[in-house]
């Protein structure tokens, strides 16, 4: 299963190498290949990138629909997840709920690839935003990087930071939604791998001094993962675009709702759709990896 | 975009021409194109034969389900669109509401085709249906077209009507249901076009002379598009066809509810299924021509 | 249509020769070729595993949803069937209703698989659930088998029932769960087959041997087809298995619910996983059969 736990530079470097090569390519290298979509949670970017990628790889693509398939019929995710199995070479899996792509990992005959599960982890979001910034700034400098929104659920986020923390310079702060602060530990994890003082890691509109940071990275308010009224408390729109650097770059995962004002779009500074174009080289770059990589196909070997 | 607002004889002539060479045909020319499905209202012939369109030209495609998309998490219709503009080289596009094709072909990177908005426009359909006409008479001659039915709700009669409004030598005439009158916009549009007097268009049971129709379409009541509980008040069936012409052709662009009797179905004069047939072609040509025109691609030269 | 009516021996010789071979092969011969796969009911394994096996094939597939359909608009389903016919050169069909793919197969203008129908009929699941035996046991020596479930509507069953019933040196045995025996007629059936007794067919906890037997075919109860609050009541579990034979075979069509314990999944005994697996094949070769064999072609030459 490709995670970020322990993200690694050299396996950094091949991936982005490979996504350097696939930008703007396409190939007929893995027509025998097919790959497994299991979405089990709505999904555009990631689920539609993987199939793009896919077929831009020169394969085939099962999409799995979780209604209309023996779910419905009572069979259990352990079963569900070893009979997609069967059917393809590697399967991409999302999940609501946190733990369960790992979980997947335990009864599945071919590699998983993580999409998202619940407020954990995204890895594959983590590492085209990665991507993102390293095709504009050369991340073993040293960088400011300021993280919006909702931070508490946000797993693009959770997944960011985790590959981040390998770049020991780079700086980061959080601007975060009312009531959406990352727990403590996150402080602690961030401020271990960048040299920084926990309690100064949160900043406020206050004592922002926006005109420092390199990358403002921002994400929605995750209404379907609370159930109370809480509201975007920073919109990115004109007004806080001037307040920026000039050469600062402003990302965001998608989708968004109101957090940015769509008025901005075509600044250069802003390059959420240069990160979707990304997203679709990194996943070829994943999906060739994960084919041809050794131990990976060893390790599935009983196919 | 492709739309039959102001269609000319020579894409018309190119179009039939390239649907006469994929009658038959299947190709691999196409194999790295990716056509992006994107149904945000039911169908099945539409987006199923642009999907075996595709297929035949040796391509892949990715089809968009709204439902289980980002736009469960608030993603605006310009988002969604911009998006998906990302994963392929062009999008076939239909919505509920009229005009919305229009506005995605503001923020698509890729080529949009309209496969019909709200009871505006359905050009393809339209074409299909020129083409079905023209492979058994020649358009050029004086031939009297009769349609039957919604005719106020029906975007497939609306893009009929102007592409026939290029033959000058057609007479038209429109059986409605009841309540069903097309507007006087339409009527007038039809005279000026077709040498005809605007209150003569319309004809009753009474007046009407089946015996004088070369071509006879009919189209289903709309009951999605009004909610008053209307009827069908003209039905196909074998008296119906009985005082029709012996070498007429019976066209309908389906799904049909109760308006054709499926006795009459093995009819020679009901020519419903060769339009389906008919159907694929035409979308081979049109994914041809969105491929290879230089206008088309000159102006998505951005990705 | 491909129905297990009449299952002859030559035939079953020509798919597991051809299953056999494509166990561990893929292909490109079929590339020109299109399955369309509608589903009305939800199904993983048997509609996954046609799309993946057209993919090893070199195929591709169009995916009917009938709720993305024209059929949300009133057309019905002969229409459907007629118009799902022209976009594809094979339909696999599985309907809620028994009698529906006999009925579909009448409007199609391409060959149609019985994917199943209703509590009828499953003969592609009969077809692999006898090519697993057959890899295991020799099919005409004497064998005995035991049918455990809810063997009043399971269409797998009834399936593989029809196609045991051409190798006459079998002896059948059910112990079905409560209130869920076959009728007479399938006792019948049997006893003729087999040269059983009727009456001796099903048996009960009290007096079963279960070390006698070779083949333990077990199903889930199918709580779709039955309103009553019925419950299993055979459990395959290590106590239960400790009663057989060693070197018998357990199976199950899947999906499964209590019936089966999954603590015994790795017990070598088990062949669900490998049934699955053969399924693949199995389809790989109905659909290689499908497009070649002259006398399918020939019946839809009209295309």
């Amino acid at each position: 299963m490709l995670s970020s736990k322990k993200p690694n530079l050299s396996f950094i470097h091949r991936i982005f190498s490979l996504a350097h090569m696939y930008k703007a390519k396409r190939t007929n290298q893995f027509k025998d290949k097919i790959l497994v979509n299991a979405f089990f949670e709505p999904s555009t970017r990631t689920s539609l990138s993987f199939e793009s990628a896919m077929y831009r790889l020169g394969g085939n693509v099962i999409n799995f629909n979780k209604d209309a398939s023996s779910m419905k019929k009572g069979e259990s995710f352990e079963d569900t997840i070893k009979t997609l199995s069967h059917y393809g070479d590697a399967m991409v899996l999302r999940h609501p709920e946190k733990g369960m792509v790992e979980k997947a990992a335990r009864y599945s005959n071919i590699p998983i690839i993580n999409a998202g599960d619940g407020d954990g982890d995204h890895p594959t979001q983590g590492l085209l935003d990665l991507f993102t910034i390293s095709r504009r700034f050369y991340l073993h400098n040293q960088l400011n990087v300021l993280l919006v929104g909702d931070i508490m659920h946000s797993r693009t986020v959770h997944s960011l930071i985790n590959y981040l923390s390998i770049y020991p310079r780079l700086k980061i702060n959080i601007l975060p939604y009312s009531n959406r602060e990352p727990d403590m530990d996150l402080l602690y994890e961030i401020a271990s791998s960048h040299s920084q003082v926990p309690d100064d890691i949160i900043v406020d509109d206050d004592t922002i001094d926006l005109e420092k940071y390199d990358v403002i990275y921002v994400t929605r308010l995750q209404k379907e993962r609370s159930s109370n009224n809480d509201k975007v408390t920073h919109i990115i729109d004109r007004q806080f675009l001037s307040k920026t650097k000039k050469d600062c770059i402003i990302m965001h995962p998608f989708p968004r709702n109101e957090e940015i004002d769509p008025i901005i779009d075509n600044d250069p500074r802003c390059k959420y759709f240069e990160q979707m174009q990304n997203g679709i080289a990194i996943r070829m770059a994943l999906l060739h990896y994960t084919f041809t990589d050794l131990k990976i196909q060893e390790k599935h070997n009983n196919r």
